[in-house]
């Protein structure tokens, strides 16, 4: 089957979760973030698509995957839906709802990164929120950080199965987005990451090798990776570095 | 099949999206908030399921499903789990994705609402961020609450199904969910949703006929349900509802 990404152009976002999982899984898929406006890709895309009075499923907001006549919302519901499909989820019932719920809690870690630095409004810039986001980031770091690695660093521990993945014997979508978190994390809180990582050796391993396969490595050296910057999830600010 | 929630005593929070569900369903369920201490509820019981150290798929926060030898954890997706076995979402694969994408989408939601008291950290008192959150709650009001509940509204009307719930012909536990939001919402911010809720007649009709349904009406006046109080996700501070 042949997918349509729909997300914003210029930053991964929650889009890149989604993107980390079609690359690995080898689909056949465009993204309206590369596509050029003149050729009906870019913002207006993405407009279209949220406005289409005749929707009856409205989406309400990217990343929006269209599979055929469907068009599916939520970065977790994407996943959930492609990870059977693109053999990157456990089979089983009791598997599948395990890695969506590590996927969801990943969903969470990932909102609570992003409020650091926008706690009181996403409508606003950083610079209209940089006293509470100094405060926020600080209890980011100091508090959930520690909660949210700490926590899945156990799952992998815990997971009984060889291989070192966070779920069964084989790589899943939820490890390309703990490898992705783990990467944001090191771009944003460079300094703190620095001091932090050994305490997590097996989520750095998951980085590592999901960075370092074969369909990944050759995604992110393309033009189709775009780099982090200071729109998405991930910013690097140096005073909320501490 | 018997169930058992964990989750905290005290406070309806993101429990209460699952017991909703077990209610209308009819299920066989004990409840760790409602149990005495002296008989293996309250709080141990919460922190021995998430400090049991012999799970190999440990839950990182209630609510908490234990279904035979199975701990399901993240609400949204008990709610998936739950919604086919307790004829609460449709059949078919697309639309159980669908309901479960609502559900994810109130969820999001719903960490918004919360945020409004808490948007420094959950760690800290309400006192100790009242002017952060004075600004959040404003653009919740003025931008995030239209926004969420425009949405659904607008789903409602969508759905070309007869029944005016917000997926297909019956009541599903998004329905449940959604009544519960409004509810909270009410509770929450009494002055903004007096003048506000005349634009979203589709909500303000599944909320009411939730709370008249007859497992529901009768759990809503049982001990059971825990009152809105302020220590949940809708917290009444006069000075934010604006």
């Amino acid at each position: 089957m042949k997918y349509e990404l729909i997300y914003w152009p210029g930053l991964q976002g929650r889009g890149e979760f989604v993107r980390l999982a079609l690359e690995e899984g080898g689909a056949d898929y465009t993204d309206t973030a590369l596509v050029p406006e003149s050729d009906g890709g870019g913002i207006p895309a993405v407009m279209s698509v949220l406005s289409d009075a005749t929707t009856d499923r409205p989406p309400l907001a990217p990343p929006v995957l269209r599979a055929g006549k469907r068009l599916i919302a939520q970065s977790s519901n994407i996943l959930l839906f492609l990870g059977g499909r693109l053999g990157l989820a456990p089979r089983d019932e009791a598997g599948k709802l395990w890695t969506h719920q590590l996927q969801l809690t990943i969903a969470d870690f990932a909102n609570e990164i992003h409020d650091s630095h926008h706690p009181i409004a996403s409508s606003l810039y950083y610079e209209q929120q940089k006293g509470a986001a100094k405060r926020r980031s600080k209890h980011l770091l100091d508090e959930r950080i520690p909660k949210f690695l700490g926590y899945f660093e156990q799952v992998t521990v815990r997971n009984t199965q060889r291989g070192n993945w966070l779920v069964g014997a084989k790589l899943s979508y939820v490890d390309l987005s703990m490898a992705q978190v783990m990467a944001g994390l090191i771009f944003a809180f460079p300094k703190y990451m620095r001091r932090s990582l050994r305490d997590y050796p097996c989520l750095q391993s998951i980085h590592d090798r999901v960075f370092a396969r074969r369909r990944i490595k050759a995604y992110a050296r393309s033009r189709r990776r775009i780099p982090f910057n200071d729109y998405g999830i991930f910013r690097h600010y140096p005073e909320l570095d501490q």
